[in-house]
């Protein structure tokens, strides 16, 4: 097992086959000797030093909110999906139970399970499957769930034994972002369908009460349109609260993190200030059953009905076991993976082999009981490592900097600035030893040295606070409590369900548009897609803000080829999800993808280009800004004459046609003598 | 009069009386030969000269787009305050009439006249003032409001006269912004009562009738938010289309320049897409009457009535002809001196006194026909003047950056530099003379000297490109056919008032909350409330984007004193429109405010710090863009210590929470073997 922490690179390098070798248990135990055997102690210890309970707290509520939100939306698309079969109640307690049992026993405590987009499409074809079969219908659903379970446990076993997790580096970047996409695509189709039926009587519901004639419906249609947009735009405005010029930082801060519970609550809120005229049962709220009532409480006993299987669908089942093994593995690892990305500097060797053992223990056990189970879930994983991450460089990088700037102003050579910064480091850091400061200091020592030409000069880009802020080392605060304690609150949510039917469900469709748009920006699928729309004339634009280096290194053309065979393949996927039973092979075209990627591509792509198209994340740079030239700029004006003079006359006049005076000389070279004019005004 | 046409300096020189000496003819002639006189001749030539047509055209339709929306929104307001008295369409006509009539024979036909927001308050609390009155009542009320417009043409005549717009010197930026953030706040109430009203049935409607029952009610003002609210957001957006990254360019800059007549025209059309089962009248529509309705016709025969009216009333109408006088006064001479700032190097003089007098002309025409008099209005008159300036320097200003550079490698004198620039003007553009090229580029002479020291080396900030770019002359299309086409298509609006009654009255409410937030950027009172909420540790923001030179110069302590108070007196000015009758005195505090700054406030504020807060703007200096220095960060700190870690990880990571793996590194360092791998992967 790695003890570098470095995945995707190391992992390959792996021949330790962990279950056969037995060394599973050995890694876990040095992982969990200081969190979990030790755990009572801990707990003491936390109590009395209040630092390390915020520290562990609020990461844990961080990420409890973003679990438990998507957690109720999947619920109530499940719920709507298996006409309720399913509901938010087991999709919570699928979330917690896995949680728990991961936080306790899992490799890499850093990952955070839970139900995904895909389960719930499994789920819902399964659902589909299974009520049209004579042999199965509705009754023996889940029973025959728990046999895909079942098979997808035995895969997941195998897959685990093999060290088929080595596999992950083959999972590049153009797989993983359509992949991506189809789940921005299908969340927005969730919304676009969830506002759409609020103007429409439910399935299963009297048409003929008051609520469902017109007036009341179209008021509720109207009320699903304004809250859900409602949701949508305060989510995304609170997202970016960070760097909000107003209010104060620790407030900023909260609404950052909690900005979209917290719009959730707010708008769940208003939807109680109604007039009291409207009728009760508008706006619509979520249906999900309690957990104590019967209709909840008969999967438990799921185990006894799967006997009754036949046998032939027991065989079946080996199909979407299929499917759901492929995907869990694929979303585990991928999640896995970036929640202990190398910048994270983390001290605990990586799990791989062993977490997908214990993906496939929970899944035998979710199967068992009846409610989908959970894996690793994707922006919860990496984000929950970046809530725990500490950064000690406010002061460190002051020093740090002012070291820098006076080596360089003695044109010394980047290793000798280096070994300035390095002492630096030392001295402020008391608590590290010289050995781990290395480690820690690799890639900050590699960016300065790479800096430097052959001589051993540095280059003139060299500047030394951006490059010491961008590779300063981050220390994350790994244990396994924070993942256990957000686990238990999502298991409280189940009790919490009489307060979470309050949510209004447009809420949730706006939501699910939230999470739909909040998945873009990164995404380069998504910014390709945008340079198609961007005029030539137009693209300097891009070269001037931050973008990737494929912008500059691939011709316009290739990446226009590249990105309409992208989309292409994205509506085939996504017109495969409509296929009503043979959809459930919808994650077929992306194993397919890989393959493609690896034979196909290549004899149609230049290579270099692909490479630089498909680069992994870590491989990319950043292009260099450019200074739009003047050269462009009359190059431009061919295109359309007026528009260069009327965007300059934009920037140099106010909204309301006024030209800013505004000069851009110094304050210093004011004439002095015109305040006296303000204090003796001459008439 | 001045020849120079430099409005706000020259101005104040003037020591001509216009009418007593009778030079306004002179000048007037020499303003009006090539365009009035010459107008049958000229209309042919245009005709044949596609290029000059699209050049007056497009302004042409700019401008009535840009005027037409919001005297129609005038117009709707007026009749909802007046009871239908006075209703969009003498607001059109009124602006429609003396466009025309300013057009041909005003002192600076680039200046738009038109109904403005004060004009409205002030008729209306002449309206609720008459209405009370027993010697009145509604049937006098448009009677009454021709004496008050014959006292107010006394009035301006008067103020022309006395060549009263020398004072305009003393309306400061204070007073201006004050009134213009009381505009500002009037349009927001304005929007927020109207799309209230669309919740509860309207003054005199039929309250038994369905649409006015509980649910459709319910729906009309449902329908009323979803419009307004969409009206303002896409009226925003499209705002910036220039900007815009997508699109071609011409498409761009069409939405930019027409967008919010587009968006009318839009949410209109969305209004029709609704279900059929919504009752007729669901959403409402303006009110106004057709003109050529008996309602309508009423008002051109009011001299006839004038006779009426009490004596006590004729001389009670001084008072409000006072306020009136003194608004239009102000309204006309600001609008005109913003149509012709220095900037736009317009040929033909000024004629500030000679156009009040056209103004008193028009006001008193308005008063006998019962129509509201128009005036200068703010936004469409320097949006005129701007969409018909033409920049000719696409080629020019590369040629002088390249001078300019070529130059500075030579460490030549900023004198030498700017003679170099100079010849490649005077090459460049053989249309001029050298004797009209120094005036032009006196502007520009100036930046380029004031940058460099006494020893006329060049300052080290001197960036021939974006110097060279603001200080270019722009040359504005001067004629009298655009404002005379675009009054005539106002005029054309009267007869299409049976489309314009299609517009959904929510799309006006907010179009009201659009003029309400497009006028706050710019507005300086508007940036320094803003500064009142952003916390000292994030005042840095602020310097390093653009920002006015006040906030470097003056402590923050004084900027938030001086905000305060302006912020109360708003708040005085706002209250005091509350005030039924006594209202109609609103302007009083503005004029008031001149003697204040001028007198009062250099007692309280260091009479330097006041002159940076309410510098003209032409005075006023960009502040230096500043670096962030670690200095700043660290004592940020202090605040709150999770902050700005937290922050620098949002930077350093995606909406996800994986870090960004982007180096800053130059592309050209990247290890050249990478490709390879891609193509001959090693499972």
């Amino acid at each position: 097992m790695s003890k570098e922490g470095q995945p995707g690179t190391d992992m390959i390098g792996l021949q330790d086959s962990v279950l056969a070798s037995g060394q599973f248990c050995a890694n876990y135990r040095t992982f969990g000797r200081s969190c979990l055997f030790n755990f009572p102690v801990n707990f003491i210890a936390y109590l009395y030093c209040l630092q390390m309970v915020t520290r562990i707290l609020a990461p844990t509520m961080y990420i409890f909110f973003a679990s438990a939100l998507p957690v109720i939306a999947f619920g109530e698309q499940l719920s709507t999906a298996t006409n309720g079969r399913l509901t938010t109640v087991e999709t919570l307690a699928s979330t917690a139970i896995c949680g728990i049992i991961h936080s306790i026993v899992g490799g890499q405590p850093l990952l955070i399970v839970g139900i995904a987009e895909p389960t719930i499409i499994m789920y819902t074809y399964l659902y589909n499957f299974a009520k049209k079969q004579q042999g199965l219908g509705e009754q023996l659903y889940l029973a025959w769930t728990g046999w895909v379970c079942i098979w997808t446990a035995i895969m997941l076993f195998l897959l685990a034994m093999f060290n088929a997790s080595n596999v992950i580096s083959r999972f590049t970047r153009v797989a993983g972002e359509l992949f991506g996409m189809l789940i921005t695509v299908l969340f927005l189709q969730e919304a676009i369908k969830g506002i759409i039926s609020e103007f429409n009587v439910p399935e299963d519901a009297d048409s003929s009460s008051p609520i469902h004639q017109f007036p009341w419906l179209y008021v509720n249609g109207l009320l699903g349109v304004i809250f859900s947009i409602g949701l949508l735009y305060t989510a995304l405005r609170t997202r970016r609260a960070r760097s909000w010029l107003y209010g104060v930082g620790c407030l900023r801060s909260f609404i950052a993190d909690y900005g979209v519970p917290l719009m959730v609550i707010v708008w769940t809120a208003l939807s109680y200030t109604l007039p009291s005229k409207v009728l009760s049962g508008v706006p619509r709220r979520l249906l999900s059953p309690l957990p104590w009532e019967s209709s909840s409480l008969g999967h438990w006993t799921i185990v006894e009905d799967m006997i009754s299987v036949p046998p032939a669908y027991i065989f079946a089942a080996i199909v979407p076991a299929l499917m759901v093994a492929g995907l869990y593995f694929f979303d585990h690892s991928v999640a896995s993976q970036l929640a202990q990305q190398k910048e994270y500097n983390l001290k605990k060797p990586s799990a791989y082999h062993y977490d997908i053992f214990v993906l496939g223990i929970m899944v035998l056990l979710c199967g068992l009981i009846g409610i989908p189970p959970s894996n690793g879930v994707l922006p919860q994983s990496p984000m929950h490592t970046r809530s725990l991450a500490v950064l000690k460089r406010q002061l460190l990088s002051k020093k740090m900097v002012d070291t820098a700037k006076k080596s360089i102003g003695k044109s010394a050579t980047s290793l000798e600035i280096y070994g300035k910064m390095q002492e630096v480091f030392i001295e402020m850091d008391s608590e590290q030893n010289a050995d781990s400061v290395d480690k820690e200091l690799k890639n900050f020592k590699d960016a300065v040295l790479q800096e430097g030409d052959e001589e051993g000069k540095l280059a003139r880009e060299f500047d030394p606070r951006k490059h010491i802020e961008a590779h300063l080392p981050i220390r994350v605060n790994e244990q396994r409590l924070s993942n256990l304690l957000q686990s238990i609150l999502i298991g409280g949510c189940v009790g919490a369900m009489p307060v979470i039917r309050m949510v209004p469900t447009s809420v949730l469709w706006g939501y699910f548009a939230y999470m739909a748009i909040d998945s873009l920006p990164g995404n380069q699928f998504w910014e390709r897609i945008q340079l198609l729309f961007i005029a030539e004339s137009r693209r300097y634009k891009v070269l001037e803000g931050p973008h990737a280096s494929f912008v500059e290194s691939v011709p316009p053309k290739t990446i226009a080829i590249f990105t309409i065979f992208q989309l292409v393949y994205l509506l085939i996927c996504f017109g495969i999800t409509w296929i009503p039973i043979a959809g459930i092979l919808f994650p077929m075209p992306f194993f397919l993808m890989i393959l493609i990627r690896q034979y196909l591509l290549p004899k149609f792509f230049d290579p270099i280009l692909l490479r630089e198209l498909d680069a992994a994340e870590y491989e990319e740079l950043d292009g260099v800004p450019h200074e739009h030239t003047l050269e462009d700029e009359v190059s431009e004006v061919g295109s359309c004459i007026s528009r260069p003079d009327a965007e300059i006359l934009d920037e140099l006049t106010t909204n309301r046609g006024e030209l800013k005076h505004r000069t851009s000389s110094l304050r210093e070279e004011r004439p002095v003598q015109v305040p006296s004019n303000a204090v003796q005004p001459s008439l």
